[in-house]
């Protein structure tokens, strides 16, 4: 996995919004990021997830967001080669992200329930 | 502009950060809601924006906010027939989503600044 930052030369406009789109504005990658705030860190663990992300779309967002520096990876097995991920600061920091997208589901999006809410049956 | 809601009986799964993506997880459509924040109603004022949208996403979009309820439309010319578009409240509570993003944008990726600092110079 390349350690490359990726220059941000190619933004859209100076909105804050707009260039986090740029990175994380698409249907799956908000659910990585939340799978790793959940401690899930090996690709058979996302893929686990009910939401069933394909793992060609899996692998490319992994690389996407260790590229732009959200997710660090360090290996943990060598034969054949695997890789744990982790949130890196800038990661986590979508923490306030991720938590009104939470808020606004559960008001607006019928059917919707949050994990605990799950577990509590 | 039909006023019919899309049923969500198609959910990925029972997670609110999905459910929310499936409407709005794009790169795009949060620019769009952004724009109407910012009191633009007509088409050529989305089109307008810094970003260039194109008019075939930007027509897309509108049309599967307002299916979605967070868009309402009304006509204000008949002859060619325009409509000016208007944040729903189910809309305006994306504002702690938006908000989210411009402190996170702003924060780590580089060259983005909210309007008010750019105005300031």
């Amino acid at each position: 996995m390349t350690r490359a930052r990726r220059p941000s030369t190619a933004l859209r406009s100076p909105c804050p919004i707009a260039g986090s789109l740029d990175l994380i504005g698409d249907r799956w990658t908000l659910l990585v990021v939340r799978d790793l705030f959940w401690g899930k860190t090996r690709y058979g663990e996302f893929l686990a997830s009910p939401e069933g992300i394909p793992t060609n779309i899996l692998a490319e967002r992994l690389e996407r967001l260790e590229t732009a520096g959200l997710v660090r990876s360090e290996p943990y097995q060598r034969h054949p080669p695997r890789h744990a991920y982790h949130l890196t600061a800038k990661g986590r920091d979508l923490q306030p992200v991720l938590g009104a997208l939470v808020k606004w589901g559960k008001r607006h999006v019928p059917g919707t329930m949050t994990r605990d809410e799950l577990a509590a049956g």
